[in-house]
């Protein structure tokens, strides 16, 4: 790869040339890159707002999160959170601090993942930032996003009898950044060898191009189905349900058994002796929609692919509770401190 | 001051401590912190978004910078981009990237800040981020606005024959940064010495405390002015006008004599044996508005304390050109490369 200084480029060239890809496919794209603000066009619903920031060491290691994927996944954290409002994400700004060791190439290859993230979801990249930092990769993304006023889904909205449902499978992403944390140790320890990574490319790809569920808040209002409440899972199953039920003043029973879990996520949860569930629970980064439907969309939603219905509200008073297996009840818990404290 | 680590408070129970004094004002916040977005009413008019990431080290020195007074600033940086586009400022996004050098009180002394300027601004933060950093401080806002469609303001508007117009005075805060500097290097020399801040005041003021011109807005509009084009002074008087002409596809010509400079600020120049006027610009930082305004509106703003009056815009083929005191004549030039690249 050509390495090419960031200073070869002039104070606004670098942004020019990094942005000449994108180009506005939104009709509420307004006004772009280019002025003191984007102007933007939601006169006709509300605007949904979201921001995360990634740094590197701390939500990502660039010693195996090739440039590409990780542009790519920084905007998709941030769609996922809109789907999780039942809304279509529009906008997105991003924000790129970077240490003088990183060359217009490396930024290029950022740059190419956000665009196509951009592509996917049909987004607009409508504004941010280009700056030094004295070490390490910082990346900002706020993303904006549009949904009817009737329509928008909180986390508060979960009545008692609901059932709680929850898209495609959960513990993957977990378990693929251990196996890429496996790998680099191995690494570390014999630069010779050859990574061990057959096998493991659905739980590789969790981890490393997640997808926001864009299908499922499609398929949702295509069966007419609006959730009493929704949240998107980034922390894992535990946390995300026991922030529904903490804000609907409720609470809930989950079964075990009706966990969705991949194949490769099992055999891989074994290999490294861990139940495959508690990587379900308290892995994090699966980017599924959890959501509460009422009871009387049962048949809507049964037999659906894309959903498992994992349990039901109840009342608060009766806890929060996962019915193992063996049928024992254990009580659910959030993860503790993760060097990640999120508003959102 | 006491010191608490920052893993006192669990993974969500920082951010509940942090934002506890921030209140919803605006009637457009329909949901603030505490879901997987905001949702915001923008349904009346446009939505305007911007966002700056300010780096330690890069945009701040935390030698002499309050904490209080970064969050306060890094929140204003954002709501006069949201002023140059003739919009009033109705949210903010904040998420902050600490080392773990940080305490919970330090962080405190920053949201203090951004609170202060929630409350004068009349802005309502709506979500972000708090996340660990490998090292040194990172501080990403972004801040959402309204504007009616007929009263946008761009910068690619300017007319031939317009009057150039800016508000307040400008190069203060370059010459604030230069005492900043200049004492911190007699500390280093000697840690017993006292700083000498003594009649600096008001541009220690313009580089520490600035504030966004939202009473310019207020007057434009109600003089029923309309400007042309408009941009923010945030790299210095020059590139802020060659970005207007270079969009609007005009030059210009600028009056030395009348670019309006600070008493205190001429005497700083001539103490650091810099000439005022390259203060202006080239120095950055003074978050003034510049603005163009058809010749016919001359009788109205003309004696108006808030505006100087410092050229006119011309043929593109006339080019860009500053009248010096001595009536000779010097190309405008935009200034290099500064480790801080601005897509906005």
């Amino acid at each position: 790869m050509a390495i090419t200084q960031l200073s070869k480029y002039g104070e606004f060239g670098l942004i020019k040339h990094l942005t000449k890809s994108f180009s506005p496919k939104n009709s509420s794209t307004i006004k772009s890159i280019g002025d003191d603000a984007a102007v933007l066009n939601y006169q006709n619903s509300l605007t949904v707002v979201t921001t995360d920031l990634l740094v590197e060491g701390v939500h990502f290691d660039l010693t195996y999160t090739p440039l590409k994927h990780l542009g790519y996944k920084a905007v998709v954290v941030n769609l996922s959170d809109v789907y999780a409002m039942n809304a279509i994400p529009k906008h997105i700004t991003v924000s790129v601090a970077v240490s003088s060791l990183f060359s217009v190439e490396m930024l290029e290859e950022l740059y190419a993942g956000i665009l196509r993230a951009c592509e996917h979801y049909n987004v607009d990249l409508v504004g941010g930032d280009t700056s030094t930092s004295r070490k390490g990769l910082f990346i900002s993304v706020t993303a904006l996003g549009e949904v009817e006023k009737e329509n928008v889904v909180y986390r508060n909205g979960a009545k008692e009898n609901d059932l709680i449902c929850v898209s495609g499978d959960l513990g993957g992403a977990y378990l693929g950044l251990q196996i890429l944390e496996r790998e680099k140790k191995a690494f570390e320890n014999n630069p010779n060898i050859q990574p061990r990574f057959q096998g493991f490319d659905y739980i590789l790809e969790r981890q490393l191009k997640p997808e926001a569920r864009k299908d499922v808040v499609k398929e949702l209002k295509s069966l007419n189905l609006k959730p009493n409440a929704m949240i998107d899972i980034s922390d894992g199953l535990s946390s995300e349900i026991l922030h529904i039920c903490e804000q609907s003043n409720v609470g809930c029973k989950i079964y075990e058994e009706k966990i969705p879990l991949d194949t490769q996520t099992i055999n891989t949860a074994e290999l490294f002796d861990i139940q495959p569930v508690t990587c379900a629970l308290n892995g994090g980064e699966d980017y599924e929609l959890l959501f509460t439907l009422p009871l009387s969309f049962y048949e809507k939603i049964k037999g659906n692919p894309m959903f498992s219905i994992i349990g039901h509200i109840v009342p608060k008073n009766e806890g929060n509770y996962l019915i193992t297996q063996q049928n024992s009840v254990a009580e659910l818990k959030a993860q503790g401190w993760n060097a990640y404290i999120s508003h959102q």
